[in-house]
């Protein structure tokens, strides 16, 4: 028996609605809810208050750059492409050239989306933007206060055998290093 | 100036730490710290009590198949890889094969993990384990009462095809797909 269900009708009712913590980036609401399937239950989830944006930057001889950093909810430190936030509503596209600049030193001439996507979706709504930025020329870098980075230039190629054989980690690395092979293989972006 | 950082030594200090809610799936803690460069700060984070599992079952024909299912914490509707929990400390493969059985109604004769990943790093410890399922034969399925599926089975070559479009937006699911293809195209995952 196949059933249809609707792609636009939001099968969970909330009955009650409590936020339990709130801070400058997240908000953690418990609800009493009645499921898909009419039974009583709970949901916790975590409302993000900015995007979360990964770069790619790729220059004319194919190499690009990775940040590590120590990341304090896994316990472990991280190699990742260089990741930031913006904040809901503020354009994207800004708070990326910002997050590339302050954080590797780089200001690109020409960015293109590669990826939207919800890193977590059963418990979190934190939608990721990753971009690809071409067109590199260095200057200052003036990383954020609270974090300790450590920047590698390497080829991409590099980069991407670090994101299949697990030295990369962070799914939204994982996620924009992959769609750039493929994107370049299909021609879809060029090496400029 | 390049500065190299430890990559094992923890550089947040945590002065106090609260328990500000937890549930059967997420305990979410609310700490003062003191940050990598010395100033006072406060962490937010939210440590999962199961591992995320995703499938991308493959036939010997190039089939694979996905789930749609509304996700709450986004108000969206989503179709993604077959994925489900474990619990931190049972047997990732046996959760795996559960999920694949009661989502999507099908027994694999052959598993190998693709990725390990952690889906939002700043904020959350979520780790994500990857699988390729082959061997496939079809069984019956009992999909959990709170959650209303539909499955769809369709090529690969077309899911991948999602991943790139942005018609899947889930991050593990993207993972997946492109691993995949990534993976038989090296020869280091075979059609069986």
């Amino acid at each position: 028996m196949i059933t249809e269900y609707s792609e636009t009708e939001n099968p969970w009712e909330s009955v009650q609605r409590q936020e339990v913590y709130d801070n400058n980036w997240i908000t953690v609401v418990h609800e009493d809810v009645i499921t898909p399937a009419g039974t009583a239950g709970i949901y916790g989830s975590v409302h993000f208050k900015h995007y979360a944006i990964g770069i790619v930057p790729l220059d004319e001889a194919g190499n690009t750059w990775l940040v590590g950093q120590y990341r304090y909810p896994l316990k472990k430190y991280s190699w990742e492409i260089p990741e930031g936030g913006g904040k809901l509503g503020a354009s994207i596209l800004d708070a990326a050239k910002r997050e590339l600049q302050e954080e590797v030193g780089l200001l690109a001439e020409q960015w293109t989306e590669i990826a939207v996507c919800y890193t977590s979706n059963a418990v979190c709504d934190e939608k990721a933007i990753i971009f690809v930025a071409q067109g590199l020329s260095e200057t200052e870098n003036a990383p954020d206060e609270t974090e300790q980075l450590q920047i590698k230039k390497l080829p991409l190629s590099e980069a991407i055998a670090m994101a299949m054989n697990g030295e990369i980690q962070d799914a939204i690395s994982i996620i924009g290093l992959l769609k750039v092979k493929v994107l370049l293989e299909q021609g879809k972006i060029c090496r400029i």
